[in-house]
């Protein structure tokens, strides 16, 4: 048998870390709050940055890349960006030998350093828009790390534009959080809220924050991607002005958005069992192993030679694996083929030889379906692409099956804890109902849904009128 | 006019830099020593990973990422590798706004925190080989920067490899130093020798080095890529052993290998010229541009209708950007591509309309071909690929032109400063004769070919039995 991975019932917490540790996704490293992400966890991130890359391109988006290094003193010039980033910076003092003279904080984000370079690079409205992305580790001194989810480093992508006006700034920050929606929701299986964050939630140094929030298995919900708008904080700070076509000099728009390494445990969380890892099939690396099963020699030789075909007209259109190992048994290939998540097995036997089919078994369903070899091709392709569906809606009837419209705060107060899930209530804006929320049960504001048409009702907490509907739930 | 380049023959080094500067392929950061790498620039960069990473990965290597930071204790474990890059290192001492226990420095290579991990990961000969890549930042403090070609913060790949015997270790390190080799002549038209390191120039920790050397067009030497054979001094280092099939416990074998974001800027020192970047047609994002000429409404009416109707055929098989602005010259405009290094112009004017034709303008010869419309798209494939070609040549050409055997000592130290080049000597191998020769001349050995069948001779300096023969030049 594979290693054994804790249950979801005993340990959601382990489950978690034993799929990560089992599947070889990552590792803990030497270095405090920092890991390795192994070659299959890689894998599932070179796929992340590839479909994003090709999306941000697609919308005129260009790669560069800014220094890892951001000099202390750009780190204070804009008030709320250094108080929320500076604690938890990690700090060089010293280069070649010797004491520096202005310390270096590595990157929590980039917007100082970036728009430090902006300031050259912006004259006049034919320099604007400018729509850069950076792929880059990023450093937080976080106090409690989770493989994935929160490390001391870890990989995102921040894209930091410039425009000539608000409204082209604002519609850059939609456009970019309606991409993340696409993505989880389309490539990561991944059903997510988009909206609002509120002014305790949103980023450093932004006029506002969208979001897309998912639910994980034990029903917290886990940031996914952001997408700031920056109003004219950042020009303010390192002085970037255009002349514009009126000839006026004026101060530069931003918007900045991420995602990061986090979401590939989104990922795992969302989808997987107690078997391990569960893959979208446009996750996947590989997307079908072939198990060949035999006794005798006669059946080795049949069993293998089919093996061998089927795997040669599919290697054409598919990356797949044969497992043909002697020494591990059918049963200890199966559950270690699926601890790693591969969406589809095949599994060939004397029997299946002689009647010219394999036994095709959904890594996330544990369905059989006997196939016959000349139909294999688009059988595979056909259940790839259900399951990519298939996946998605389970996880979307999760959380719908999670969410709960509550307006009773001593209700609220119980149920947050049991049976847990997203509480959609209204909010009369004040910061201190928001924070007796937190401290009463530990839940956010996760999100302000775009598109209120309706707000009537009362504060959840104070009973005063509504400002908002928002989604309160735990959270990673 | 686009931006006025300083000519090579006025100021190589500024010619260089103005190429960078102005055709927006990076910038100077306020981070001493750092650069930013500009959109055009990345773009390269990432062509260059795209090809890279598909030849690793058909050569059986996955990608992973190890942490930025290595504790100060692992680089002082292997005592050559700590001598060599400890003085150059960053070193961060506070996180989190505490100072830290331990020191942690930025990776200026990572063999120590991967060797650390090949231990959790190594028991038996069944987990070797381990063929590992990492595309990553490393940080090494240099004195004298220089764009791409020295920066205190560049990218890189690094691959770190884990074998059962020295025999697989050494095949690997010259299976990589054969990819770069193929990397550099195929896809940046860039002819290089293949070579071992004397030991002063071998890395530090390494067995041995191999290197692959290209000329640039001072004549001077740029070491494009290196692979190690590690030996088993990380595995010592680290404690890393394997149980072999013999049932002994064996120390594990190891090799690095990398190239990095110089390598654009050995790309540029080859290939352009005075009115800028001159990219091999395999490296350019672009392949052409089409600039419509017209005076009167009627013509640009007739112009702008071949021009689209051209670029909508071509744009199904290359990138082509049409440059229709009306506010610039065409001579402005042909100026400020040619900067920019696109391989292909095509020019349509009112004329050429009449005729159904375009006017196919070379970038790296400036060679005009009247091509009618019909075979466009076949007359720019066959450009292209002549072009990638012609640039090989002619920067083999020059390297053979500029490429001499000297056996007299006072001969080649007025050679070596004029005309300057690469100087094919024979060497006793004494470390004395190769600090000899960096103090009179301040060249050094660039490689010792492999495949040396004859070593007769005496040494150019002591004039003792030669061991080798050796390429002698000043390198950047």
């Amino acid at each position: 048998m594979a290693e054994r991975i804790t249950k979801r019932s005993e340990d959601y917490s382990r489950w978690y870390t034993d799929i990560i540790i089992h599947a070889k996704l990552a590792d803990y490293s030497p270095v405090r709050g920092c890991m390795v992400i192994r070659p299959n966890g890689y894998a599932i991130w070179e796929k992340m940055r590839g479909y994003l890359d090709t999306m941000f391109k697609e919308s005129g988006h260009v790669n560069a890349y800014f220094p890892l290094f951001i000099p202390e003193s750009f780190m204070e010039k804009e008030a709320e960006h250094v108080a929320g980033f500076s604690p938890e910076c990690a700090v060089v003092t010293h280069g070649g030998g010797a004491k520096l003279e202005e310390n270096l904080y590595i990157r929590p984000t980039s917007e100082t350093i970036i728009w430090s370079m902006y300031k050259k690079w912006i004259m006049s409205y034919r320099d604007l828009p400018i729509l850069i992305n950076q792929w880059a580790n990023v450093v937080r001194w976080e106090m409690r790390t989770r493989l994935f989810l929160r490390t001391t480093e870890f990989l995102w992508q921040e894209g930091h534009t410039a425009h000539a006006s608000y409204e082209e700034a604002e519609q850059e920050t939609k456009l970019m959080i309606e991409i993340y929606r696409r993505f989880a929701e389309e490539y990561l299986a991944l059903p997510v809220l988009v909206g609002r964050k509120s002014e305790s939630e949103k980023f450093a140094g932004a006029l506002h924050t969208y979001c897309i929030e998912a639910m994980m298995q034990d029903k917290k919900a886990l940031q996914s991607g952001t997408s700031h708008n920056l109003g004219q904080n950042f020009a303010k700070a390192f002085d970037v002005t255009f002349q514009d076509k009126d000839g006026a000099q004026k101060l530069v728009w931003a918007t900045s958005w991420g995602v990061s390494t986090r979401l590939i445990g989104a990922l795992i969380m969302a989808h997987s069992d107690d078997n391990g890892l569960v893959l979208p099939p446009k996750m996947a690396t590989i997307q079908a192993v072939i198990i060949p099963i035999w006794r005798s020699d006669e059946e080795k030789t049949r069993v293998l030679n089919l093996t061998h075909q089927i795997y040669n007209e599919l290697k054409v259109k598919y990356q797949v694996k044969v497992d043909d190992r002697e020494q591990y048994k059918p049963g200890f290939k199966f559950a270690e083929w699926e601890l790693q998540g591969i969406p589809i097995r095949l599994e060939i036997g004397p029997k299946d030889e002689q009647k010219g089919q394999a036994v095709l078994v959904r890594r996330d369903t544990g369905e059989k379906i006997f196939v016959a070899v000349n139909e294999l091709r688009n059988k595979i392709e056909e259940q790839l692409v259900r399951m990519q569906q298939d996946m998605f809606q389970q996880a979307l009837d999760f959380r719908e099956k999670n969410s709960y419209e509550v307006d009773n705060y001593e209700e609220f107060k119980e149920r947050i804890e049991s049976p847990g899930g997203f509480f959609r209530v209204t909010w009369c804006g004040a910061p201190e109902c928001e924070a007796k929320i937190a401290e009463d049960t530990k839940a956010s504001i996760r999100l302000i849904p775009f598109n209120q048409s309706q707000k009537d009702g009362k504060c959840l907490v104070c009973d005063a009128p509504a400002e908002s509907k928002v989604i309160l739930a735990k959270a990673y």
